[in-house]
């Protein structure tokens, strides 16, 4: 069993125990982040870490800890579980209150909870195959900017996904627009470039995608930042995803439709080969 | 400290534990009901189980119990808490993994949590002095009529209204249509008579105020169903709210204007007495 993390204290995950009364299980009132590490070190963790105070900033949770402190502890949960290659999970809610209310009094103290999860990211048989995605309307609410854990919108995308035969949901607004993945970034590759969607309050702000993106453009390919539809997609040469927990995964199949020739493209392929690169140069 | 209730086990409330795995806590994978209690009983109880029923069904979480079951544990509840008078706060979710993935693994055990909370209704100071609301957009998700615990855009909305010095929000779509309460159902009362919005994925069907709405229509009162703007409340004679936790309570102040004379109306004043007679007649 794997050592987890809650509130300063280290100790066996099947033994973590958090009250009811957490503002995480009454109100979905909390925060969470996603990091991935390789060779035994936090990837991208500086970017993670700038969107858990943005998104903790916007629904007005105190830190409990400085983003130097808790790295610090994600490295030491790391070390416990002499983790080489996987994720740490990161919690933080508004805390328990003695009573349910939708105003949290003042003063609570959150709740930081953190573990980790065992994964291959090098030797991912999806990074060859490809994967398939399903589209379906976006039902999450209007700040999806904040990457709070009210996930059950993208549970039951991702649930209706393997229903339809498909690994991720794209989630579509009016006009077969799509937003994003259910845990990813959403991308294309067409004659224009590689076209991913602006940031705003309608998506989350990628930290994989951001990496990637910055790589790309390192390495001399355009990348557009527009909005495109499920038809744009099944008409583009290659698709692929973003995210903490796949680096990047090539698209084959939307809706049961070819991608490009149906395999894994060229620019998915080196976008991801870029990133592991990356990853490994700077893991901290 | 109270008696709470958690998967067949009565207990402290402030030793209630649950693992931070249970996918209420990561994923805001849940739902819960609030029912009133008067005179020892509970209100409207049967009503309160049937969307139970119809919102687990909706995210595919199996009850672990048959209604009555549930019923029978909430009375047990009451009682152990010699309760006469506040609320019985509720909630199932989709159980603890031993991991965290979007897809729920078949056959988790649910997680079903209940507790009591003091309350008087009776003597409610806010229905004789009414309450003031404050409008904001509605950010929340497309499936409103599932009474989920992802409740974070409704504890910002509430939140934002006490910094509005008003006691609860009234959440708008375009065009500054009310669709309903952070926590109630939404209704004015004009010449046409009372008029609140129909049922559908944008709003949660309210037990009380589906409740009061038949109270209204025996004592001879006209209810249409259709939404409403800001505008128009503002204009209305009467506006006001109902929810388990409140029952009835004029709105007398909506954005810091007067809801007509600015006084609680005839009518929100008469249904609530209508509905406590009810609560007291029906209670189980």
């Amino acid at each position: 069993m794997s050592v987890a993390y809650l509130n300063g204290s280290y100790l066996p995950l099947d033994e973590v125990r958090i009250s009811p009364l957490d503002r995480g299980f009454l109100f979905a009132d909390g925060i969470y982040e996603v990091a991935a590490v390789l060779d035994g070190k936090l990837v991208d963790s500086a970017s993670h870490l700038a969107r858990l105070e943005r998104s903790t900033a916007a629904i007005g949770i105190a830190l409990p800890l400085t983003l130097d402190e808790i790295e610090a502890a994600q490295k030491e949960l790391v070390a416990r579980n002499t983790l080489t290659e996987g994720l740490v999970y990161l919690q933080i809610t508004r805390g328990a209150d003695t009573t349910r209310d939708f105003i949290a009094p003042a003063g609570l103290q959150p709740t930081l909870f953190m573990f980790v999860q065992v994964k291959n990211f090098v030797d991912m048989p999806a990074a060859k195959t490809g994967i398939a995605v399903a589209t379906m309307p976006d039902l999450r609410w209007a700040r999806r900017d904040i990457k709070s854990v009210g996930l059950l919108a993208q549970a039951m995308a991702k649930q209706a996904a393997k229903d339809a035969g498909a690994q991720e949901a794209w989630m579509t607004e009016e006009g077969g627009i799509v937003t994003e993945g259910a845990s990813s970034t959403a991308f294309i590759v067409t004659e224009e470039g590689i076209i991913t969607r602006p940031y705003s309050q309608s998506v989350l702000a990628g930290c994989t995608g951001s990496a990637l993106t910055a790589l790309a453009q390192e390495s001399g390919l355009a990348v557009i930042r527009r909005a495109f539809t499920v038809q744009e997609a099944l008409a583009a040469s290659e698709a692929f995803i973003t995210s903490a927990s796949t680096f990047c995964l090539p698209v084959v199949k939307i809706d049961g439709q070819p991608v490009g020739d149906g395999t894994p493209g060229p620019v998915a392929t080196r976008l991801r080969d870029l990133y592991i690169a990356f990853a490994r140069a700077t893991g901290v």
